[in-house]
């Protein structure tokens, strides 16, 4: 079924509300998961609610928060996310980075003990839209083999990069998988087989069939290279946040356990360079253009999410309706299956 | 022909002496040529003197510089390189940034005209030694092609990333390209054919033959999301910078014009919590390990340049006997074939 991005939003604010969530973060929340399904990533959208509410429900979620702040040094914000929604908590964090990062220069969120964050992009974008770059961290559950490996060992471990150009900002989010977990799942309920090399079985097997990945292993993505970068972003994050290493990690896919992952947020002013800004924007149309077919267009990443987004915006958003009655149905004190 | 890393180490001193550069800065510049070869990049190593050489010869290189500093704000450093010798350079704005670090916990520098860095790795796990987490990025000339497409748009974009641990700490150094072109030059060289969608030719045709690649584009690891965190690097430097994309830069592969790449490096102080950098060290020895049987160890970025250093400390370099003669033989004052 289609739905607007506004009668998701208000669905979500009104399940959240429910709980006792204040109107300002409930509609937080909603912005984040309304966006992932403007872009077209459902599997940090509208299913994530369930869960979140469930946490809530279950007291491992303390809406009420939006974590405290102490200054490490000049430029490290230490975040206690006191388990809040991980939106509320990383918005709050981004409010006071910005700010410090006026007199710094550069500025950097450690945040324990927030919820999900969700998608990364819409942080990291909303830094560039204020003039400064951006890079986020999350750490996550022990989902990816190492490179020549088999067993789960690392995170997903994504990141996401924002730089100021005079026109969109470039936005990458990306996890360090070869595919996420979400999508594993969403093969095994259409009973689709995945690529191969995609994952591994629990007991260690090269494995196509969806469901025995599930208990498995996802592979890196880009072999050797993208397995040292996802095991450096862990190591960044659990080194500047104080946070354990993927294995001892748990909270953001379960509802019976705080969350205990780590998330970073790093701004940087930009070089006052005359024009850099326009140079940045032209140089990303040149990539556009360097090929000299206009049907083999080059892609930068953030233009298919902001292409989608803008259909989305028109013309709604497309969503499992069995997942929606689910949602409007649902009473609040009545136990869920996240 | 084998020798010895201070055989090596005094070669390239006293070519270095000869053109008026200090025994500090020659031993500096040594140093990172030196310690490429011991960790087996050859292409990063001995090879790299000649241009170097000539560009102090030809003027490009101002081997008396060592860089201006200004901080932009209290912990961005913008280092004007002068055309200093790029080690040199780098190892003051090292310093700096690591004694503004102690107070705001996490700093930036922002290095333009500084002549090539050579391998990234040796700088981070200098200040990873100390303490610190570091991040290095610079940008390069345009050798890469964009995911999908065939001319090369983007730089290698390297990045280098440590992190303290209780033992050795965790040292990454990789090129965004799937392979470098150092690794086509040494094929072309031993005429050796390249992997398959490793390269494109000149025209942007998929090549196997290294002589044709050598005039082409390199393919980016990692497919979509390898390409997309290339030219996200690429960005952060420029914008961090103020230095051009890659389509604009010159002067790290030729001996003909002044160097106008990026560098960029990151301090940061890791979290204070007792046992963290144990817990760091215990997490990776884990992941080395997470494999039931003892031949298939896992291996973690650094481990391999690790041992062979240890072993070519021990044993020697094994090095080109032509390119040692030549260096041997190298006469100051005459045009030197880069």
């Amino acid at each position: 079924m289609i739905v607007s991005a506004d009668m998701m939003r208000e669905l979500i604010e009104t399940r959240l509300r429910e709980l006792d969530v204040s109107q300002a973060d409930a509609s937080c929340q909603a912005m984040i998961l309304v966006e992932a399904e403007l872009r077209g990533h459902s599997s940090h959208g509208l299913q994530r609610l369930p869960r979140i509410l469930l946490r809530i429900a279950n007291g491992l979620c303390d809406p009420s928060k939006s974590g405290t702040h102490c200054w490490r040094s000049q430029a490290i914000l230490e975040v206690d996310g006191e388990n809040g929604l991980g939106p509320v908590v990383a918005d709050k964090a981004l409010d006071a980075l910005i700010s410090r990062t006026n007199e710094t220069g550069i500025a950097v969120a450690a945040i324990t003990r927030a919820n999900h964050l969700g998608m990364l992009a819409p942080y990291v974008e909303k830094v560039a839209r204020v003039g400064f770059v951006a890079i986020a961290l999350s750490s996550s559950e022990a989902l990816v083999h190492p490179f020549g490996g088999t067993r789960a060992m690392l995170g997903t471990n994504p990141i996401a990069i924002a730089v100021p150009t005079a026109r969109e900002p470039f936005v990458l989010d990306l996890a360090t998988s070869v595919v996420s977990m979400g999508r594993v799942h969403h093969y095994a309920a259409s009973g689709k087989p995945l690529e191969p090399n995609w994952a591994r079985d629990r007991f260690g097997q090269p494995t196509t069939d969806a469901e025995a990945a599930k208990h498995g292993a996802l592979a890196p993505f880009g072999d050797a290279k993208g397995y040292g970068l996802g095991l450096a972003f862990e190591l960044l994050v659990a080194s500047i946040v104080g946070s354990v290493p993927a294995p001892g990690i748990r909270g953001t896919l379960d509802a019976q356990h705080p969350c205990n992952k780590g998330d970073v947020f790093l701004t940087i002013q930009p070089n006052g360079a005359r024009n850099l800004i326009e140079l940045l924007a032209d140089f990303l149309d040149d990539v556009r253009r360097s090929e000299d077919a206009a049907e083999r267009a080059i892609r930068i990443p953030g233009d298919g999410s902001r292409e989608r987004r803008a259909k989305s915006l028109a013309t709604g958003i497309e969503i499992d309706a069995e997942l929606w009655q689910r949602l409007q149905d649902y009473a609040p004190l009545q136990p869920f299956a996240a």
